[in-house]
């Protein structure tokens, strides 16, 4: 039962094409005709570059031995993308090359050319030790010829030549009778446009199970995201094994809700495995209490007062649980360098994320330090109490000695962009991560030379769209259309998701975040996070929030939204997304339906 | 990272509240105090009536058998139930006590006074041999007594009994020490306000698996839902296996995505084990061309045009695939016959749902014999087309044979009420279902003496709020908010769902869906539907979508959405949509998060 208002497009050079069971391929043969006889596999992200033979499919033998590598990691990881491929056998679930040219099916493998096979792959890499850090070269080349016996694989580093195994994972497909097939010979040469590519999960607000985090770790390796922003606590509850303070975790939701260093460790270990840094985030000073109140409730501010969202003027939280860190209050800075200490040493990454999102000036007046602070000197302003915070805690998180890791601290925009913030922040070793105003903050905050991780709340928020998560508000009763020529509340509008509507795939890749930046501007743009925060997010539904919209993410990032004739390219895309989502729950990646079957390849 | 717009409810008396770990509890105590020394446990559907004793709380043995009847499906029902509770041993996840007061755990059991404990439930049912079919009396009470060493349950019919069962298993918890126990004497005396209390499940868009379809039946089941409606198939595949005509499954997505006879049994029989009916629908004459045209081109028009939603005054269908039936084409009823008749033999509800949504003038342009009878007589106009298919469909749907069998038929309300439409529609043995204009169309339809299936698209449709499906929406490509002074396509609207916002179980509950009716209107609504559309919808996400959100559904369809004193009860049903979900949970339904964690009670 589907009404026709916003369900009006595919575009009219795609008239013909519905006569197509394959609404996909026909329409890519109508709008990138350029790539209909070329790409027909469709590898997400799209190459750079990537240019197919015409000489006919090469077969791939059941055993491709890697040879010119002994490293550890690349041996690890060629042994999982050689299992996946000789497991899965491939067949692409949507096509963009014309169907009946693309058939890896028993009733035309007659037609593929026999050759001796692949039955190598050679790894080049010119710098193995380099480590998985920011900046780190990820570039890599294929090269496939016709007749060839090996696969050729170049990179800078051992990061680079993983990206080319997800790659070949793929492009080798079935041959439709057991057997493996690359279509055409092949060349890559590839290189991803931004070096910080990453989602963001939050397991303060519920908790997400290792399994899970695992099974988001594979999908951001498959598409090629290189980070996991990992928002681990938040004010409602302290999942985290802190050595110094064993009773923080008394704030867990339950004993069996708590990662231990151990379980910290392991996800580490399998990230990097997969090419995947892992940056850990503790929020402070605000959306700060379940945890550090253990330690000392005196360090912690407004944890027992009523939000107030029923009296906005007095509001101390935007939703509960309140709490902030008590800025003046001394003991504060010894518990918060214990803690960052500790988990700096336990997290492998030079970034850190040390928070500094919405700060609630009405949580501070519980303070009692705080207030005799302000009394003492009536020219004070919370902007100087900020300021403050940061004159105490920035010496705290950039010590010499994490100035000799190359430590990065992030912070959210609101440190120095909030109603109350701080007046001087520096710009070294500091990035900021903007998620208000889209466009017009990231212009703000790169012309002051900060660096910049864009996650513009109205493109790249991948809980939007679910309505409020606050249970008993009565805005919801309401029987009819109050006002049918204007969205509102109920009809038309968010209804109560404050950042509605639901970010499409379609919406994600779209955005073109440095549209309005100078070139100066650009080159402070470090790259992209999508969150997904987790009032509405636990193991039931993390990997369906995040798949496969993150997949659109990590195109946009790594080779951008546009062809060769910077014309955007979300015809095509559409094709590949597709095509990966299927891919995705092939590998165990729970990922989400985007449109009713006929758009895929019909199955025997 | 939330921002404040719409965050601003509880409401003021929940004030106190928040220093409480327990919100939820504090909100009842707050908003229902009656309540708070009385009911703790909260099973959902509320019971009409339900009165907790005060002599506390009575221990259940571990091996509770049933006595007083062996009806075979009762049997089998109290088996599934009392092996729930012995292996979940269920502590609420939320509560509505004051929690000092409720604690069944280790602690305090030896607060537990000890009895000889129920370690028998004795079931009486008045009448054992009526069918499951609408209108079957599904009322039930439970007894338990002080000091009772059994449970009391009486019902009219088998199916009551098994609506005992379900709350039963909500009411029998843990003691805290492996035991059992319910937590005071109780009394139940229980009935729907509605005999029709369904959700609709669509496999024609995308596939369901068998597993997946069980697991949406063991939640129907769980909140006393008692009807499936299956949406089989539509446009856009036809999986079911109909043996006149083999051929039709052609047009499944695969030979492994096809519901045999055998399937659809098994499906039929689950469900009736647990209380659900199963009514299937095929959409005639619109939605129809794959399977349809395995039988004969002939009597499918339309189905190789374009839909046209690039030139909507010509469009053809409101999504790919298009295709009607042909109305005037003789053919078309003798397939039409057999499909019916086939399909009404292999099902065994009195209902089936015969489609009439969505019927598109212009697909019809396309057919050679409605183009001629049109031209036989200038006179004709579409409507007078729609009245040739009732006139000729119906004695087909209703032939003696069925009418026999008490069959009646629901058509969605477009039948009568589309701009194209039938004129003279019978009410007898037709039941219409309403999902445009909310009250209004209710009102109407009422009015004018059809029976009514409320499935209101601005309060039931489960599938809203998640973007378009039309793949490549140049629509989504806007940088900036272009009216931030008003919602937009884009900017805190629907972003591309035709039917958004995104419907909160909040809002589900809260639909007053007959307010404006008169007692005779009244009595022509036999119940509701949320249906669950499935363009973004297969095994991924069904159950996630629909759960726990139908559950408010089947409390709004039970004993409805206001308290004894005529106050809506959304605050108190939010105990028990939270404890529900995690009770999904623990059952297997995979149901999504409504709230971040600390609303649940902390555990171990």
């Amino acid at each position: 039962m589907i009404w026709i208002l916003h369900q009006h497009f595919l575009g009219p050079c795609t008239h013909y094409i519905m006569r197509s069971y394959f609404i996909i391929s026909s329409i890519i043969a109508c709008t990138s005709l350029s790539s209909v006889h070329a790409v027909k596999v469709n590898p997400l992200p799209a190459p750079v570059s990537i240019t197919w033979g015409t000489s006919g499919p090469i077969t791939v033998s059941n055993n491709v031995a890697l040879k010119g590598t002994d490293n550890q990691v690349v041996r690890g990881a060629w042994d999982r993308a050689w299992k996946t491929i000789t497991t899965l056998r491939w067949v692409p679930a949507v096509v963009d090359g014309p169907v009946p040219k693309f058939d890896p099916f028993p009733s035309t493998s007659a037609k593929i050319r026999r050759t001796n096979g692949v039955s190598s792959i050679n790894v080049k890499i010119a710098s193995s030790n380099d480590d998985l850090q920011h900046g780190v070269d990820e570039s890599y080349t294929i090269s496939v010829e016709a007749r060839s016996s090996t696969i050729d694989v170049t990179s800078k580093t051992i990061w680079g030549a993983l990206h080319a195994f997800t790659t070949l994972q793929q492009i080798i497909i079935s041959d439709g009778r057991n057997g493996l097939l690359i279509e055409q010979p092949v060349s890559v040469k590839d290189a991803p446009l931004y070096p910080f590519r990453a989602v963001m999960l939050d397991s303060g607000r519920n908790f997400l199970s290792l399994k899970k985090i695992y099974e988001q770790l594979d999908g951001l390796a498959l598409s090629k995201l290189n980070v996991l922003h990992w928002h681990l606590l938040d004010s409602q509850s302290w999942p985290v094994e802190i050595k110094a303070y064993p009773q923080m975790t008394k704030d867990a939701y339950s004993t069996r809700e708590v990662y231990s260093h151990d379980d910290i460790r392991a996800i580490i270990a399998y990230a990097r495995a997969r090419g995947i840094r892992v940056i850990p985030e503790v929020d402070m000073p605000g959306h700060a209490s379940s945890g550090w109140k253990q330690i000392d409730e005196a360090i912690v501010t407004c944890e027992n007062s009523w939000w107030s969202n029923d009296n906005w003027p007095q509001h101390t939280a935007v939703e509960p649980n309140p709490g902030q860190l008590d800025i003046i209050n001394p003991a504060t800075y010894t518990a918060v360098s214990q803690v960052y200490n500790e988990l700096s040493a336990l997290f492998t990454d030079n970034f850190f994320h040390v928070g500094g999102d919405e700060v609630h000036d009405n949580c501070f007046k519980f303070s009692t330090y705080i207030t005799k602070w302000f009394a003492a000197d009536k020219s004070r302003n919370f902007n100087d109490l900020l300021q403050y915070w940061v004159d105490k805690s920035f010496p705290i998180f950039l010590s010499s000695a994490h100035i000799k890791r190359n430590r990065k601290i992030i912070l959210w925009e609101d440190v120095i962009l909030a109603p109350s913030h701080a007046s001087k922040v520096p710009t070294k070793n500091v990035i900021l991560q903007s998620w208000n105003n889209g466009l017009t903050n990231i212009k703000n905050l790169t012309s002051r030379g900060y660096d910049v991780i864009v996650s513009s709340a109205d493109f790249f928020y991948l809980d939007c769209g679910h309505g409020g998560w606050v249970s008993n508000d009565p805005r919801y009763n309401v029987q009819a259309n109050p006002d049918p020529s204007t969205p509102n509340f109920n009809y038309g509008a968010g209804g109560g998701s404050w950042c509605a509507p639901y970010k499409t795939w379609q919406r994600i890749y779209d955005y073109d975040f440095t549209t309005n930046l100078t070139t100066a501007e650009k080159k402070h743009v470090i790259g992209a996070t999508a969150p997904l925060w987790a009032e509405q997010v636990d193991d039931a539904v993390v990997s369906t929030k995040l798949w496969p919209r993150a997949a659109a993410l990590a195109e946009l990032l790594w080779s951008g939204n546009r062809d060769k004739q910077g014309k955007k390219r979300v015809s095509e895309f559409t094709a590949r997304i597709l095509n990966f989502r299927e891919y995705l729950l092939a590998n165990g990646v729970l990922a989400a339906p985007l449109v009713s079957s006929p758009w895929l390849v019909k199955r025997d």
